[in-house]
């Protein structure tokens, strides 16, 4: 079998089989394949796709490629979570103690900042102690004591996709569904879990801009994971304005706490009750999405979901007196405020520019060793369809110093648009994929 | 500028500009751009194309990326001919001397066999002495002697094809008309021809299968030739059976003196005049297709042709009186008759079998580095069309061994089609593009 016949196979809009796939992922994983042809190859698939049935081979390889979590003495049922990404996006540290709460395992493996897309690892690495490195034994511990854990990705699991996304990363070969979904779902079939749940973010903050793509995205991530064995559902949601009021890294584990006491704000506590009816649903635990829904509520209101993330916090070696202690409080030195210019209703929010004046206060980074900081940001104390009148308070900044906060005001003065005509935010939910 | 911005941009059908090119050219030439984005970009190419004018701007710029050949101080006109490769294809070393002896001066630079086609500098090299290397000092005096120099490619001239072309062979790339133009141009103009014509060829022996895909390539030569202020003919020509009687490296070249003496087999002497008239016409020489024609058949006759031949042989360093009594007798020591196994008139010697049977005699080679025989070969005594009754010698087989000559003339089996049904070869010039 040589490489370059299997580059050309694909060239030229033909199915790969399982025997090629395997040859090229090992190659690409060992370096027997160079760098060059691996990434011709991506720049094939990008143009002619892959079928179903090419896509779940590919998945299922590309996890094989490493060390697959065996979880299977844990009580189960095991389900995740997992967001394409977005802006102020921290619906896993709320959903994941509730559905704890609700009876499921959480085994999340989740990742970092990039761009103008925060990291749930960096989010909770911003709590003094709070460590993101367990071995598989540790996992199990962690969720037997909390009912979920979140944890990193290592170097021993789907080596395939590190390799290949490093190379698609270059090579201008990331928009391809096939490739997003295998490199996706091989990762989370990897930590174990027997259902899924995808939170497929659409707008301007998100990868997929058009509801048309996250659609087909949406469709190929329940259609794969379906073929694999795997009971999935995806929610297509907006991601047009940031989610909820916290823009930052510590500020967000601070407004997921909140949110676990009943102080969630809308936008937000709507994603997020969604998805974890959802994980309620696919887990079986749940048959009806409202029942789901009110056992989300009932343990917020019960405080049950709140002590399971002070669990979670302490079993992964977090301060706990110092997290109360910071949180509320716990702000990078410069503030700046940014107020109404004029009266009106505010129409935009634009999350893509509040991820970029995120990345640039410091909440994320350029590249995958850029340091962050754990606690600046933004809090607004408004958001899209909200009233203003002329001085308002919209929005404290938090930065390191007052450079970075002047130009993250002049980043909010673009993100915001303020209008005299009215305007009411529809629901953030815009699809569902798959069925329970 | 980045280069996967540029990646991009061609990834979604967008034209480079002159600037994006030259970052991508001197970049890949330089090693800043590593190869895994080169292959990327190459695949892209390959999906997306180019216009006419970027094609103008990649072949300049490649050019550009080495040395071009200053040949100016020659009387000129300077002119030449480049095929894009068959089997038996001896055309350059019999009317580059003709060309030579009508007045053009012709600055060959030429390939090596690579595959089933054979390659003019190994047929050359059969010849004890001959040498392809030369400075360009030494270029203009052997074309100052003997009319025309055939010469080898030096790591000078166009490194960026070098480069180029060593990925596109590892990434299934090599078939991208704008990729394939720039690569033949850039090395023809930088050896400094003021006119050039080319020989498409078209058929199971070459390259280009169909006489549409053979279209596409020519016009695409002559539109960017003539973009950068050359004239340039192309004609495409048949590469159905092998061209002449004779495969193999000194028995071409043996082949090519008979045919300046007068003894051409027609259907290697229909093209080669072809081409010849046409160089005489992009150079200014003659006005007129039969005029010219003629002039090439009058330096057959009076002998100026073969004289040319001589010169170049000595000017090149050949030992000209071995040469002499060599042709006609030096063979490989293996002979194997292959005899017509049923009575009728031949339909198909296949080239592409006929030029894989060579390579197994080591008159061709798999990759670069390999050797190749200089005595090797096959004489072909009928040609298409031809009548032959049971037991005919049909071709003489000259092998290094035994077991070789054995497994060629199983080939031979199966490339050669005797039928019952009458046949006349129709004439090997498909189509003309370009005009003079």
């Amino acid at each position: 079998m040589r490489i370059v016949d299997i580059i050309m196979k694909k060239r030229d809009g033909a199915a790969l089989t399982e025997e090629e796939l395997r040859f090229f992922i090992n190659g690409s994983v060992s370096g027997d394949i160079p760098d060059y042809q691996v990434s011709a190859w991506l720049m094939a698939v990008y143009f002619q796709g892959m079928n179903a049935e090419e896509t779940g081979l590919l998945t299922r390889l590309m996890m094989e490629s490493g060390k697959v979590m065996d979880l299977s003495d844990l009580a189960g049922p095991l389900v995740d979570k997992h967001s394409t990404g977005g802006v102020g996006d921290k619906t896993s540290l709320i959903l994941a103690p509730l559905a704890a709460a609700c009876g499921a395992q959480v085994p999340m493996m989740s990742g970092r900042a990039l761009g103008h897309t925060g990291g749930t690892l960096d989010k909770l690495e911003s709590v003094k102690g709070y460590t993101i490195n367990a071995s598989q034994g540790e996992l199990k511990r962690i969720i037997g004591r909390a009912g979920y854990a979140v944890i990193g990705q290592t170097a021993e699991v789907v080596p395939a996709d590190r390799k290949m996304y490093a190379l698609r990363d270059v090579t201008a070969t990331v928009e391809s569904i096939p490739l997003i979904t295998a490199s996706i779902l091989s990762k989370k079939l990897a930590e174990g879990a027997q259902s899924l749940v995808f939170d497929v973010k659409c707008g301007s903050g998100a990868f997929m801009k058009t509801l048309k793509d996250a659609e087909i995205l949406a469709e190929s991530l329940v259609n794969t994971g379906k073929s694999m064995g795997r009971r999935v559902i995806a929610l297509i949601t907006a991601m047009e304005e940031p989610l909820g009021n916290m823009v930052g890294n510590f500020l967000e584990v601070e407004e997921s706490w909140n949110s676990l006491q009943g102080d969630g704000p809308d936008d937000l506590m709507e994603v997020t009750l969604a998805l974890c009816s959802r994980m309620l649903l696919t887990a079986g635990i749940c048959r009806d999405p409202d029942e789901a829904m009110d056992m989300c509520r009932q343990k917020i209101r019960n405080g049950e979901g709140a002590d399971r993330f002070r669990e979670n916090m302490i079993a992964q070696g977090a301060d706990w007196d110092w997290f109360l202690d910071h949180a509320g409080r716990w702000r990078a030195p410069f503030k700046v405020e940014f107020r109404a210019p004029r009266e009106g209703v505010i129409h935009e929010i634009n999350a893509f520019k509040i991820g970029m004046c995120a990345l640039g206060l410091g909440v994320g980074r350029n590249k995958a060793d850029d340091p962050v900081q754990p606690h600046t940001g933004l809090h607004f104390n408004k958001k899209r369809g909200d009233s203003v009148v002329n001085g308002d308070l919209l929005c404290e900044i938090f930065a390191l110093n007052e450079k970075e906060a002047c130009q993250a005001l002049a980043s909010l003065e673009e993100a915001v648009i303020i209008s005299p005509d009215p305007m009411t935010p529809e629901s953030l939910i815009l699809k569902e994929v798959g069925e329970w």
